[in-house]
């Protein structure tokens, strides 16, 4: 896809790695002809003569440690509030921060408008398997959910699946304790119930832990407590195993020989599922595009980031989810179950 | 740990590899003196001649399709009622099936007393990992629950942990989506204030889904959605790593023969993060040991399984457990957060 020309809105502030890395991400991203407005310190970062580049000179950050809502509704001239208002403005198409997860989301939740019938947007992370890449939601941007959240989160992750991955008729999956339609807690017993109706995707039901590596679905809905926590933990034990065979291969030099022989192959592996691979998650359900990148990225993570912010915006994932939404509001009381949100 | 002489009342259905791997598993762990009942069906099951193995003839067999608690308590011939009624009736010291979780839940829950003062008995497993076993509970028994469940859990984690695994003082984690003691649901940021106070083990605080693969903490507790599913998730990751090694492994002749230098460590190490290593979950909080093995368990798998109920009722995990709360109660107030349950 040509991205020539996409305006991406980046916080400058956040990349673990420090200014240099972010600055190599940028130039990475800027040489696909995507246009950067990078809101950060220009004391520390480097980007003279880069085309096709902004940096607009920003000093305050909003860390980990800040408290999201309270910092985001505080410090207007932080560089993650000043990306989201450059896209509320309309000169950035989407914003990126590889920075405090809560204070992007806090940030574009306040700065971007919800699309039409969303209730709660969720934040979906793109999970490179072998075979396809899942889209996996809610990974953190609401730990409490009801049925009814649940539900939309499907419709948000088949239009993604299907507007950016070019899945035509993406086949989700519920995550729970079982495969049968009444394991699992009260709203996800309810949600799989709604969810049998739908005619956008394949619902195929309960899908377990186990089937989220196994990428059974194109699409896996969950909450965002759940989705955080598994999300983690999988990406966690990718590092644990191929920690644990690069020691098994030490051990002895016959398996040294072996690892070391193996080696271009497990590089290849290693990059197939690492975080960077995808540029962090991205969140749904808003009217622009708003991009979560890993705070660890390296510059291919950076550049990744702001390539998937460029592709949602130039497809118009916002647009795309909005009509979808829209076309299943003819039968939204067969979609929603009772209730208020 | 000699077990010599424990009675262990074994579920006969469960094991998807069939009657013989059953008998297998059984035959291994009766070499090490442990005495087995086996409920299940005489035709098809050959034990004959095996030193201290009763096999007592049933036929009828909960599946994964009945709905336990209904199955459990209208059939009293089934196996794993039957086998929760020999250890509630002193026969045995403890039960194990390899069959449904749920039947198994649902017939200890109702043949097995709860320990003085537990609330909700928790399903733990053991997660082996380089460096340490990790106590990860609850994987599946409550799917909805409290503050005050949360804490009780990290108590019987605690105590197992102890008195099974050796720890003389475990480090205990509590599942959350950041490290910060606000992060989190409500249930969660309750439990976490609550288990600052403890002093019979080091509570580390929140960990994070990456941080139980990389085995930070001797226990790590959560509800039993979420252990669920992260339990599953990591197991199915590794087995989608160490697939996609050898999919790498086969693409060139110098990588395959690297590969196959690697197999013997490659083995080693499957070996270590198999599920048939600790032989499944153990039911903690009730007054005798249950267990969960694996329907998909092997010969070593059942064995183990036996042998970890073995073990746990040979130290008396649920005496030392119910020791353990009777001890904190003159905390209790500290302990338990305020409300009913």
């Amino acid at each position: 896809m040509d991205l020539g020309g996409t305006a991406v809105a980046l916080d400058g502030f956040g990349v673990e790695a420090g200014f240099d890395v972010l600055a190599a991400g940028v130039r990475l991203a800027a040489a696909d002809g995507i246009r950067l407005r990078v809101f950060g310190p220009s004391s520390e970062i480097d980007l003279d003569g880069v085309e096709g580049v902004e940096l607009i000179d920003t000093t305050d950050q909003v860390s980990n440690e800040d408290d999201p809502v309270a910092a985001v509704r505080g410090r207007p001239e932080s560089s993650i509030v000043r990306a989201v208002a450059d896209v509320a403005a309309g000169n950035s198409e989407a914003v990126v921060s590889c920075g405090s997860t809560g204070a992007t989301l806090a940030a574009s939740l306040f700065g971007l408008k919800r699309s039409r019938g969303v209730k709660r947007p969720a934040l979906a992370a793109q999970v490179p398997l072998p075979g396809r890449t899942v889209v996996f939601l809610d990974v953190g941007a609401n730990v409490d959910v009801r049925a009814q959240h649940l539900i939309q989160f499907a419709w948000l992750g088949a239009a993604f699946s299907k507007s950016v991955l070019g899945v035509r008729r993406p086949e989700v999956g519920l995550l729970s304790v079982g495969e049968e339609a009444g394991k699992g807690r009260a709203e996800v017993v309810e949600a799989h119930e709604a969810l049998t109706r739908a005619k956008e995707f394949d619902f195929i039901g309960n899908v377990e832990g186990r089937d989220v590596p196994a990428a059974v679905a194109d699409v896996v809905v969950t909450d965002g407590f759940t989705g955080n926590v598994v999300l983690k933990a999988m990406e966690g034990t990718v590092k644990t195993v191929v920690g644990a065979i690069s020691d098994a291969a030490r051990r002895n030099p016959l398996s040294a020989a072996g690892g070391l022989m193996l080696k271009p192959a497990l590089g290849g592996l290693k990059r197939e599922l690492h975080p960077d691979t995808t540029g962090g998650a991205i969140l749904l359900g808003l009217r622009k595009t708003a991009v979560v990148g890993h705070g660890s990225s390296g510059a291919e993570g950076v550049a990744n980031a702001v390539r998937v912010a460029a592709r949602s915006a130039r497809v118009d994932v916002p647009g795309l989810t909005e009509e979808l939404l829209h076309r299943v509001g003819a039968n939204r009381g067969s979609i929603e179950s009772g209730g208020d949100v």
